[in-house]
């Protein structure tokens, strides 16, 4: 049974539009934020103030030493049999091209496993397209199908002896803006083209290579690496009032891609945790165990936020009672799922009836985390989902289009009040979430460093 | 009633993607076509290509010389109190900054009513910020009411002695994608530079001078005025079995903007007619009267095609039953309206038996017209809408954004069947729908010098 101040906190923060605000002040005041920037260094000291601001306690930063990479020029042209200019953008760590890019015939592959297959001489000295369509669905799973092919095709098709790829956009809209997100190299970082375009110029190419059979393109980026950076993870805390050294983590990602102002990734995940820190802040009486908030560095072309928290903190990782991510968008929170011990499924059980009001409910699908806390699940860190709709948020994810006018406020309220009255029952409870098993803990590694996003498989 | 035939254009045509797939063609063979451009040319070769692979007869162009404008390079930076890049596109005919640019403080209004009351030393010198919202409306009223502000707002701005304006994008949507649209200057066209931002960096322009009280914003556009060019409006028919020198004419314009591949502005309107055309050619039994495809030349930066068209043919203009225009993107007809003599009703009356199978109704409103067709009325030729769903055509208008991906196949369709219908039922019938009255004309003469694309009131 949750205390009056705590279950007022449900239509109080419903009704309020503070964490909307909380985005336009981030996305105006900072903007695009990428790790390295100067907008990082500001996105900082901005969350600094912001803590502060909300009433929560021991606000502080812990240096990150970031990776650096810097988007340029970026161009594509359709030269031949028909001209056209194509909206692109370069992947993170995309290497450039010379300054007058290169040209060259075009290849389409509809798969991953396709481009794999193929014959180096159908590839050599080409521009190879990776034509991949991103599936919309509620929870993210069309995103983690589609997402290999932006992380591996580059190296795939550098192998080979191509001289560039684009790729279909990884994102669910048809509007004109290209998707950009990390691509992997084994080495190497920065030392081949890879850029994505929107789906409607994917579309154009792709009709003109069925009707025409050919086409050729010239393409420009000049992105760089630059020497690391100084960044920080931001911490702020509402300490227990009984046991302050266990702690409920709950984190979100303070960096964002540069083509936007970063609002929905993850403007959005920032504010739903400085809005339910303000509410738990205000409290007259606060929960029995620490509630920490941790805006981490560098998610987006790195993971150096989530590794350095880990690494800095795996001594008292066994005091984590359990870590939540909110890198979702401004969209409704629908689901709670838990992945830890046996002892998980009891403390979900026992959460379900506090966030019924807001139509939360939960199913056997157990929880998927986020990218900055993979890093403590390997630690056996168990992992709690406020897992929410994401069947709009791929149309913007990582475009120039992720804006304060793409926030739902009214549903970014919803997400607030879930995740203070979720982080106020686990956080005054005794419950545990036990530990994630050691044969469990490989799988989070794994994704720690080969960050998927959303798997595919669960 | 309708021959079987043509009766059964109706489920036909409806149930094709045959105006769809002309669209592609266009904006694929094609794409961007502003008037003077290497894409205008192409377009012209490609209309006439496209009326002779449809069966229709006497094609044909009849030139029209053209203005030639030209966009450069365009940037728009919020300097200060925070520093954004800010999606900014020059309006049509706007002039050029020094190559790097102007940098000023920012002066806002919310109308052109208080830009143009405003004192001038509150202005001189600043970049005007003219942030007037566009209304959302079924039949394109919001955009007439907003539109002002585009046409005129340069002007005025120039006036007082800024040096440059920005305004809020004439559009409904809220996406990062800048409308273009022509600016009216009394002289000196290319003079000034006005340049449009997107909605979602217009707020964040609005939230900042609002928070912080003041904003420093650097823009450079460099467009040029070129030398005259030769373009030419495209003529297709379908020869009338009883009366070939009286006309039905139905014309969209064959021009574009430049940022999008004019996919709804107008591929859509040329599409309609090209399919309505094809399956007129293809009856057995032609109508009485002549149907008269125009696609006019430069409608959306100077209105030649449609001016030329009217003084090579005001010798003529009383053989002209009645004209229609079909540029309102590619949603479905509902609505049948017309402006004439006092015939004009009754001649109404006619068609909406054909029309109901297709969900078309009409009102008391008359008709509005079109752009390219509106010299034509100011010689008393009346005027025949086939009104389209406006909702969600000024999302899109003007912009990047205006591509394939964004056609309803599905309401191009019907549509096209309403179109083949309307010109049938009129061209065979005896039908007249008089001549627009001469006190009238002088208003039609008004739209054509001055064109509001959408009036406020009709």
């Amino acid at each position: 049974v949750l205390p009056a101040e705590v279950r007022d906190h449900q239509p109080q923060l419903t009704a309020s539009h503070g964490a909307a605000d909380t985005v336009q002040s981030l996305t105006t005041e900072v903007g695009p934020r990428l790790a390295g920037s100067a907008g990082d260094k500001l996105a900082v000291t901005w969350a600094i103030a912001a803590m502060k601001a909300r009433g929560l306690s021991n606000v502080h930063t812990e240096k990150v030493t970031v990776k650096h990479w810097e988007r340029g020029v970026e161009t594509a042209t359709l030269v031949a049999p028909t001209r056209h200019n194509l909206a692109v953008t370069a992947l993170g760590w995309s290497g450039a091209t010379p300054p007058k890019g290169v040209e060259a015939p075009v290849v389409r592959f509809d798969s991953l496993e396709a481009l794999k297959k193929a014959d180096p001489a159908s590839v050599a000295k080409k521009i190879v397209f990776l034509d991949v369509h991103t599936r919309r669905s509620v929870d993210g799973h069309g995103y983690g199908e589609a997402v290999p092919t932006r992380r591996y095709g580059p190296e795939v098709a550098a192998k080979k002896g191509a001289v560039a790829i684009v790729i279909r956009s990884i994102g669910t809209d048809h509007l004109r803006f290209a998707h950009t997100g990390e691509t992997h190299f084994t080495d190497a970082k920065g030392a081949f083209p890879a850029g994505a375009l929107s789906n409607p110029d994917a579309d154009l190419l792709a009709h003109v290579l069925e009707a025409r059979g050919e086409a050729r393109m010239s393409l420009v980026l000049t992105p760089r690496v630059l020497p690391d950076a100084e960044s920080a993870n931001v911490v702020g805390e509402i300490p227990g009032r009984e046991k302050p050294n266990e702690v409920v983590l709950l984190g979100a990602h303070l960096d964002s891609w540069d083509l936007g102002t970063g609002a929905l990734d993850d403007g959005a995940g920032c504010a739903i945790l400085l809005e339910a820190g303000r509410a738990l802040a205000a409290l007259s009486q606060k929960p029995r165990r620490t509630v920490r908030i941790v805006l981490f560095a560098q998610e987006e072309n790195g993971l150096t936020g989530g590794e350095e928290y880990a690494r800095a903190h795996a001594a008292d990782a066994a005091q984590v009672v359990v870590a939540a991510e909110a890198d979702s968008g401004s969209d409704r929170v629908v689901k709670l799922r838990v992945r830890g011990g046996p002892e998980a499924s009891a403390a979900l059980t026992s959460l379900t009836p506090v966030v019924a009001p807001l139509n939360v409910t939960s199913d056997g699908e157990r929880a998927f985390g986020g990218a900055d806390i993979w890093p403590l699940a390997a630690l056996g860190v168990p992992l709690l989902d406020l897992e929410q709709d994401f069947s709009r948020y791929f149309d913007v994810h990582h475009t120039a289009n992720d804006t304060f006018a793409q926030i739902d406020a009214d549903a970014l309220a919803q997400a607030s009040a879930a995740y203070a009255t979720v982080a106020w029952s686990v956080a005054d409870s005794a419950a545990s979430f036990g530990r994630i098993p050691e044969g469990e803990r490989e799988k989070a590694k794994a994704l720690a460093s080969d960050k998927p996003a959303t798997p595919a498989k669960k």
